[in-house]
């Protein structure tokens, strides 16, 4: 291993999560479900959501998604705020199905905890039930784990199931995606439920109530993840959408390539769109390369939808806060899936 | 509080598990839930899996059940035998919506960690695929989350939505429940995924290894979470079946009142079936009261199904094991639901 590619483990390292073993994970989980797939179910898009075919029906399909909060339940936990989490992760997981334009039916929790306190609990649960109506999305369901000796006192796990419907004409084609297309951003207001390890080791526990930017730390951190469930609609009345990505872990850089074809890659330009106070906070705390933090953080975009040229206008405007972020070119082979073009200083 | 209540009390705090939080996070649920009902809901039926309209089907409903290993996961870690609690998540799940009559569609797994290890994480994810394809059920997605802090070394926790399908007119209908019906009941083979706070606390680690009943603690302990669909489906074919629990957390005393009509009371003999051997050990260890075993353990029944009385003979008959163990007596209102005969020693 050389030096430079050393430092750049190192760097990764200091955020605790270890993005090759995650990708290590991916890999062998594909061995794993190769050995058996079931008939009904379709080709996953990207990945965001499995696709399973409408009982009963040809031209439908349900699509799931689960996920968690991640390390941001640690903020949360430790400050003892616990209303905004439910939220977090119901809108993550409408985010992770609207990719293939699914429609939310119902959700279902998971909350894990080493002692159970009832209040705590239906905060949480509140949280989770509230986000579902905003979606016409029913709580239909969840587990109360109480677990000693796995969780630490004050300690939770928070995740998530959504399950979706969509025709199956209306998921968005990526094959479509061709050079000169649009790429819409839609603005993120914070880390939303990534990059918290990170956030964890350069911003001490100790100065989460001081201020920052007009309010503090804290509330920089626990920015609630919104949804783009309606941002999406608006946007797809006017504008034909062929493929979208929800900036998740893995940022800009891993998330917008799940849904790219071969043989085209998508530029962005960076200055065409604002960072979060706390992310350019932690990119300068952390010196972080720009490899580093386009993959560990959203760097303000939350969501990307692919338009055709002509439709980015409309597009952008259907949208609050909506903006024409970058585009898509043609790709050699020894070329990366993303660019970020950012302004030299 | 009376001194007889405390000890009581106690008795169920060696568990580590307040079951009195328990329920009152149920009840708070209850009011959360009860601001806003989704209208393609149905109502559960005892519970163990939310029932939902299937799309564009007006006799169909989807049903999902999310649930968890619990501390049994820790046993699991600290043997590092990872192979089993997947089929085991996988199964419980499989045997929460068969309880409502659903045949499984799809599954996706939560596996949560401090440090991911791929290759354990594999092996995790490999036995829920496996026991999702002896379901025909695909493993359609999952979450693999790497949150250092929230999890000590070694530590992980694994939970898991699975999504069925059911004619609405199959879903068994409980207010049919009858005086003179019989209860079948399918075997457990140990503790499945319930009462391991408190099997960890009266069975030391450093005995895990020791032999026990012809094997090891561990092995009795790590007993597979056995899958009871197609014991189901056998007693179906032969008789009409009223009500179905499946014996998790709460054991007989609190599942099988949840498909029970009011008037009417389930009257178990325990004679009829054989405890095994982990659970008497847990029970004389333990010094459990009736009360405390048949609330924190299954004490040997890990299903049940309330057929009519003279279809008994060939609804046991038509599972291995199965056996008839109790039946349906009228209940007066200030009777318990649940009535469980031992034999005096």
């Amino acid at each position: 291993m050389s030096d430079e590619s050393r430092t750049k483990e190192d760097a990764y390292a200091r955020a605790g999560v270890d993005i090759a073993a995650g990708n290590e994970a991916v890999a062998r989980y594909k061995q794993v479900l190769g050995a058996w797939r079931h008939p009904d179910q379709l080709d996953a898009i990207g990945g965001f959501g499995g696709i399973f075919r409408l009982p009963g029906s040809d031209d439908r399909a349900l699509v799931a998604s689960t996920d968690g909060v991640g390390t941001k339940i640690l903020i949360a936990a430790e400050l003892q705020r616990y209303g905004g989490v439910g939220r977090d992760l119901v809108n993550h997981c409408v985010n992770d199905i609207v990719v293939v334009n699914a429609t939310p039916l119902f959700f279902l929790d998971y909350f894990a905890t080493g002692k159970l306190d009832p209040a705590i609990a239906a905060v949480v649960v509140e949280g989770c039930a509230q986000a579902c109506r905003a979606h016409n999305c029913a709580l239909l369901g969840g587990e109360t784990a109480e677990m000693p000796g796995l969780y630490a006192p004050g300690h939770f796990d928070l995740a998530g199931t959504i399950v979706g419907v969509v025709d199956v004409g209306e998921i968005p084609n990526p094959q479509s995606v061709e050079p000169g297309d649009a790429i819409i951003g839609l603005p993120s207001v914070g880390l939303h439920t990534n990059g918290f390890s990170l956030a964890r080791a350069l911003i001490a526990h100790h100065e989460w109530s001081a201020p920052f930017d007009g309010t503090t730390y804290a509330d920089a951190l626990l920015a609630p993840h919104p949804s783009y469930y309606d941002a999406v609609r608006a946007i797809e009345k006017v504008a034909r959408v062929k493929a979208m990505a929800h900036i998740t872990g893995g940022g800009l850089l891993e998330n917008v390539p799940r849904t790219l074809p071969p043989g085209v890659k998508a530029v962005f330009e960076a200055s065409r769109w604002n960072v979060p106070p706390i992310m350019a906070e932690l990119v300068r705390r952390g010196n972080l390369t720009p490899e580093e933090k386009y993959r560990t953080l959203n760097m303000g975009i939350g969501y990307t939808a692919i338009v055709p040229f002509v439709e980015a206008p409309k597009a952008a405007a259907a949208a609050r806060d909506a903006k024409v972020v970058g585009w898509i070119e043609r790709r050699e082979a020894n070329e990366p899936q993303v660019v970020i073009h950012e302004a030299r200083s």
